[in-house]
């Protein structure tokens, strides 16, 4: 292949593509259960209960500083299944691919999201490439499906919730949207704010062990404030949150500050939100705080028994009802 | 949920995301494994082992004579699953929309969708969306995962095919191809010439009986031609066809020949290419020839033991090689 840019052809089923896959994709992919020569491969699967979910991602910038569309589109898949009480075992993967995207980049990209399948225990064992033409994609969207296994026999869920219950966040928020949102914007700001985008596999393998553990879920897009949200729509009961027990970067705080957002409802890719317990809470919280990930962790509100009201009690003592995001046209973050 | 075309909104994670949801995915493709308030579901698998596949789908027009996006991105999973000897079982579902996509025309096409899968068998289990900014994408991109169950304990693949063995082919080839081209330019050419994509689980269910079946695989992109170019590359043996054998409608014909495109190159969505033993090949054109989709199947060439050549023999007796497939940037056919 002695191109280096991405041509219709490499979308047409023929010899480009087939070494497009072999050379790119296999090259970084490539493992026992890859056969890019079948339609549908056979898996083993320990038991008959498998656990399913999938995620596409669009995030621009493709690169940022803490990570890659490449990772993201792992670390998003494998964290769906984390907080879900199981571990990855298998993942496909689809490609969209824009006329005249660079191969080097390419490249790189999926190199990145091999190495994140690597860490995270995950093999890439089906997949699929479209090239779409000059100005109708994004440069690269990616889509990931993954089987994992259930790790606990647990069945976490809202449904678990009742009111008393405290909730936690494994660390600070809004890391990711803020690191995107920079890297994009020509905003003048530079600063060393990272993606919090990485496996949470390590935080959930940990919380399975707390007695009275209810429900865990990544606050990706929309953040911490949708996941609240949610919680509230499903449970039927209210939420509130301490400001001041909310783990926020001075940097993103003044980034937010300046451009008009509230860090609360920008994403993070590697942030766990647990309820637990009131009398688990404090064991959940050290469980996290023994993680590196998870040194920033806080119990940061209650489950209350009122009708569907997201609350943020301020730092100066009042209360302020929390807003579901409406129609803003938040930044591409995932 | 009050608007008519999408947003930017619609993909922020907040309560316009949660409505397009509700009211068009969810609405057509409810099952109870569909739970869109979880980040993984659970799925109980007969047996220890499954089949996995996944597809892409950016065909333009979005909808044309014979089909749409919608039930293509069901049929082409299925029918990957289907070759394979598996039916489907599960699948999940990824959709990117542009900024400013018709809300009517999204509900028609999950619709289609949704009635594919019925009629498939399979139930859609997971989903995700993302909304991409106008001039970003193509309407819509689909992606779906396919998860299947082996129908017979037959292993089928490329490794069993012989020298010797008969290739057939299920019903007339370009008919795909050629219909969403005609829907897609301004040719100024009419006629009624319709896709063939539909699912071919009755196509291999019933070749599944057949002892000396090899091998099976949809003719998708790069067509006819392009299984054989994968059969030779894979096995080392060469392809002989006789022109005279395959089936090709005359309409689909004389398109091509007027816009110089050859039907044996173009994508085909609901045909199946099988591979079986000389002594088998008029039990399974007969079984084929039994079924409503089966009726033109017919028998066009044989492996052949000379190395990796796909010769056409024309109906004047002479011979072709049929190359692979270049730089011709085909149409967005899948």
């Amino acid at each position: 292949m002695d191109d280096t840019h991405i041509s219709l052809a490499h979308g047409n089923g023929g010899r480009f593509m087939r070494e497009l896959i072999r050379e790119i994709f296999q090259h970084h992919l490539g493992n026992p259960d890859l056969d890019i020569n079948t339609d549908a491969v056979t898996l083993t699967i320990p038991g008959s209960e498998i656990m399913f979910t999938t995620d596409g991602f669009s995030v621009q910038p493709l690169e940022f500083p803490g990570g890659d569309i490449g990772s993201l589109a792992v670390h998003g898949t494998v964290n769906d299944l984390a907080v879900s009480g199981a571990e990855p075992l298998y993942l496909s993967l689809n490609a969209f691919i824009e006329e005249g995207f660079e191969l080097a980049l390419l490249d790189r990209l999926i190199h990145s999201l091999a190495e994140a399948a690597k860490e995270s225990g995950a093999r890439i064992v089906a997949g699929d490439t479209k090239v779409v033409p000059r100005g109708h994609g994004g440069g690269l969207y990616l889509a990931t499906t993954g089987i994992g296994r259930r790790l606990s026999p647990l069945k976490l869920g809202m449904e678990n919730i009742e009111p008393g219950d405290a909730i936690l966040v494994s660390g600070s928020v809004g890391d990711h949207g803020t690191a995107v949102m920079l890297a994009r914007e020509a905003f003048g700001l530079h600063g060393d704010i990272r993606s919090d985008a990485t496996s949470v596999l390590p935080l959930t393998r940990c919380l399975l062990d707390v007695d009275g553990l209810r429900f865990m879920r990544d606050p990706t897009r929309g953040g911490l404030a949708t996941v609240m949200h949610e919680i509230s729509h499903a449970t039927g009961f209210g939420v509130r949150l301490e400001q001041s027990s909310i783990p926020i970067k001075d940097p993103v705080q003044s980034v937010c500050d300046m451009l008009g957002y509230d860090p609360l409802f920008l994403a993070c890719e590697g942030r766990v939100v647990a309820v637990v317990a009131e009398t688990a809470a404090e064991q959940a919280l050290e469980y996290w705080r023994q993680k590196a990930d998870g040194k920033d962790a806080a119990i940061i509100g209650r489950v209350e028994d009122t009708h569907q009201h997201v609350v943020l009690v301020t730092e100066l003592g009042g209360e302020r009802i929390l807003e579901e995001l409406e129609d803003e046209p938040l930044p591409r973050i995932c």
